[in-house]
């Protein structure tokens, strides 16, 4: 099975000139979910995670069940207002505007081996900023996994000297 | 263990007088995340499910490891604007206000046998809705399965005539 064949390109969404690459073919295949699942926890199973986190919502989808693959716990980075109990909350720029993201203070014990799993890797804004939210609770940001990756938007020069890995790539 | 020791209580969220059930720190749990997918797994793998569906965001947390476990798919029912290709919808009511929620046209074949996975029953509107879209789509919902049920607000009257489970009762 080519991986590939299971995303569905919808252009012009959610917005002109944009080829939006749409999981859920993917997701509703068995085979290419187990798949996806299985080369994410592998690449990461040698590198002593404790835990992993993902970005509200999309990353929800792929980060815990490679959570469960790894037998370690998943942490939600949400969006504000979202999440109940005392948090640390980080603000970051996008094309237009800017955007929220927060964990819980007590997501992470200090010194904690993290990996972050999203959906995709774009600008890296998103995950820049969730980085920083887990390096300031006090873990170790280990890598960063991605099911899909878009090149041209260069997220990996934002992400320098972090360990980053991604399933399949597009050109823009 | 208890999976109870593992939900947070929080007092006054979202709103002045909602005693809020915070799952955080059993998906933090390595032990405790495993279990509950386990028994939600076990409790649906004898029926004969051939995909999973969760709504949008907490019900991707506990749906899509329950789906992989069972190695099945994965539906998202998701809010409205968020899936790019043709979705049906449905409109329903909320203590106030409304909400709606979406899903992908063919994100179910006809007579696919569907488990609705979420983490919480409540009054049962949100998982009600959910079960009409599936159904319009084709589907046959087989089971709905909660991590937490709050008693007291009598989701399963909602649901009644659909096999209902749920790993922890709360009175309100």
């Amino acid at each position: 099975m080519e991986l590939k064949d299971r995303i569905r390109i919808v252009e012009n969404f959610p917005k002109e000139g944009i080829s939006f690459k749409d999981v859920t073919p993917l997701l509703q295949d068995k085979d290419a979910l187990k798949e996806t699942i299985e080369i994410i926890a592998n690449y990461l199973k040698d590198k002593n995670i404790d835990v992993i986190a993902g970005p509200e919502a999309r990353g929800f989808l792929f980060g815990v069940p490679v959570a469960t693959a790894l037998n370690v716990g998943f942490i939600p980075v949400r969006k504000p207002g979202k999440l109940p109990y005392e948090t640390l909350s980080i603000e970051y720029d996008l094309e237009y505007g800017s955007n929220i993201l927060e964990i819980h203070k007590d997501a992470i014990k200090p010194g904690q081996r993290v990996a972050i799993v999203d959906d995709l890797l774009a600008t890296g804004g998103t995950v820049e900023a969730a980085t920083k939210l887990i390096e300031e609770a006090g873990g170790e940001v280990v890598s960063l996994a991605f099911v899909i990756e878009l090149t041209e938007l260069r997220g990996r020069d934002k992400l320098e000297g972090h360990d980053v890995m991604s399933l399949m790539k597009y050109d823009i």
